[in-house]
Parts: structure tokens; C-alpha cells; sequence
């Protein structure tokens, strides 16, 4: 099982694929953030935002894509601009025959780290240490892969309530820091 | 100059393709309502409307895409999905290499009807009388027409602060019935 994540914003967007492999580990693959050039009018990010990610799309051939829902955003117009490069992005995995699961945030929190109410920097922090990787930098692609080994989780057992991942990822983190 | 107004929602999306005509007149080419499929995956109804959008643009190959400013959406939610829509829209025009413009709901209201406060039937019947063609049911490209038409009149007198329609479709009109 292979997923990728899309954090799509209005000026960048966070990509990050990850592998079911097996047990209680996730395998990093890739990620990255697609700059749609901040100056642009908004047409042309949105092309280049589409050609970035049906181009991912086509390099990792996953067998999911995973998203954050954003229906609580700060205000119509966010909502709007941010709905925007979430369209191009789900139009980009349908075109390139991937479902998409959309993920409310609470749930993503809670798979990633065990509390639906987790800070930004706590998701980051715990995405680099179950994924063993280094995540630097305001832009980095941690929202991304929250959202995709989230996506595992749930598809490992898409009937639980709620993942059932602070058991698994404190094993998973211990083992890692064990070695 | 050939203009393509776009009025997208999330099940129908309304376009409507107009010329100038020279003096105070525009042409009617074209107009229509493409049905996403109410019943399938957002995914999947934003592939419809990149496909059709897309048919649209090269079947007519407009020189402007207009739009209607839609940042003041009901609520945060109604925002984004309409945003899922109007972002595949300005992806098919950036696509076709159409240049977009965007007007705010007063702005296309005060170039059709001459008053930024008009209803939308009023609007309707006014799209209808000037371009001479009947516009029937609610899930009509009366709106995606009324954004074409200001699409003319802004590219005629882009400096314009209001387009100046009241005098002139007045006199349109006038002279339509007049016949």
C-alpha cells in the first residue's frame, strides 16, 4: 500500500509519500513542497500546481491519495482561495485514477500522534521520528505526510473509530529509538 | 473580442460564450449548463468539469474568461466547495491560455441591469432581452452569460470605475424591442 499525502495551500504545497511496511512501520518514499510562484495570478499557480502534482502522481504511482478536510477554515474568502488548489489537487488524482480519502485534522492528529488536539510542531516532530527522517523549515511537507500514514492507518482497519495508533507508534517510535 | 463567463457551483457548472458586435451589441454564440453528477466523489465530478470546461475553451476559443468574485460565500464550507469548482475552471482556462477575469457579483450585476443591486431574475431577463434569447428553468447560464457580457464592456473601457451599461443597454434594448 502506497500513499501519497497532499497538503495543498494557495501559494505552496506539501507532498509526501509513504509505504505500508508491515508490522507497526511506514516507509518514507519521498517528500517535497511545490512552490506555484507567489506573484502569479492565481490561474497560473494553479496550472503549475496541477503539472507538480499530476507529475508526482505519475512518479510514484500510489494506490491512494490522502487529504486533510478544511471545512474549518477561518473565513469564507481563506476557505475559498484554499479550496481553490484543493480542487486542482483531487482533479489531479482522479485524472490519474487514484482515490482519494479526505481526512478531518483531528483524525489525522490522533493517528500521527496519538491526540486529535496535537500542536503543528508535534505532528512534525512525531512524522520525523516514525518515518525516521528530518523535517526542517516552515515549508516542509510534514502536513502532507501526517495525512498519508494516516491514509495507511486507515486502510490497514478502515472500520476503527479512531486509529488505533497511540499504542502502535509508541512501539513503533520506542523500537526506533532502541536500535 | 469573444468572451467565455463561467458560473461554477458544485453540481452545474453554467458557461456562456458572447462577441461583440460592435456599437452597444454583443452576440449570443453559445451557452449551457454542464452536470457534474450529483451522486459521485468531488474527485470525480471536478474530472467532468475539467473535461467539459476544456471542450468548451476549444470548441470556441475565447480571447477572456470571466468570472464571478465569489468571497462572499454564505459560510467557510459553501466557500470551499464552491472554490473546488471555480479553481478546476481557472485550471481549464491557464490551460487553454486564456487570460481570466474576475469581477466582483455588484460590479457584473451594475453592467447588465445598470443597478450593483439587481436580483437575480431581474439579471436573467436582462441577459435574455440583450442578447435576444430566451433563458428558462434555475439551472440556467444566465449568470455565466451576465459575466461574459461584462467581460465586453470592461475590455471596451477597462479604465471605467462602472461599466457604463445603463445608458447603453437601455438603448440596446430600445431598439431590440423597437424592431
Amino acid at each position: 500500500m502506497r500513499v501519497l499525502g497532499i497538503d495543498p495551500g494557495s501559494r505552496y504545497c506539501g507532498f509526501g509519500v509513504v509505504e505500508d511496511a508491515g508490522g507497526t512501520r511506514v516507509r518514507h518514499l519521498a517528500h517535497g513542497v511545490l512552490e506555484m510562484g507567489a506573484a502569479s495570478p492565481i490561474e497560473d499557480r494553479l496550472r503549475v500546481l496541477h503539472e507538480g502534482l499530476s507529475r508526482e502522481l505519475g512518479r510514484h504511482r500510489p494506490e491512494l491519495v490522502a487529504v486533510e478536510d478544511v471545512f474549518h477554515a477561518r473565513n469564507a474568502r481563506s476557505a475559498l482561495v484554499l479550496g481553490h488548489s484543493r480542487g486542482v489537487a483531487l482533479l489531479a488524482a482522479a485524472q490519474a485514477g487514484v482515490p482519494v480519502r479526505s481526512f478531518a485534522p483531528s483524525v489525522i492528529k490522533q493517528a500521527v500522534t496519538g491526540t486529535g488536539r496535537a500542536e503543528k510542531d508535534q505532528v512534525g516532530r512525531m512524522v520525523a521520528a516514525v518515518l525516521g527522517i528530518s523535517l526542517e523549515g516552515r515549508l516542509d511537507a510534514s502536513d502532507a505526510l501526517a495525512a498519508a500514514i494516516c491514509g495507511i492507518l486507515r486502510a490497514r482497519d478502515p472500520q476503527a473509530s479512531a486509529p488505533r495508533s497511540r499504542v502502535d507508534w509508541r512501539a513503533a517510535i520506542a523500537r526506533r529509538f532502541a536500535k
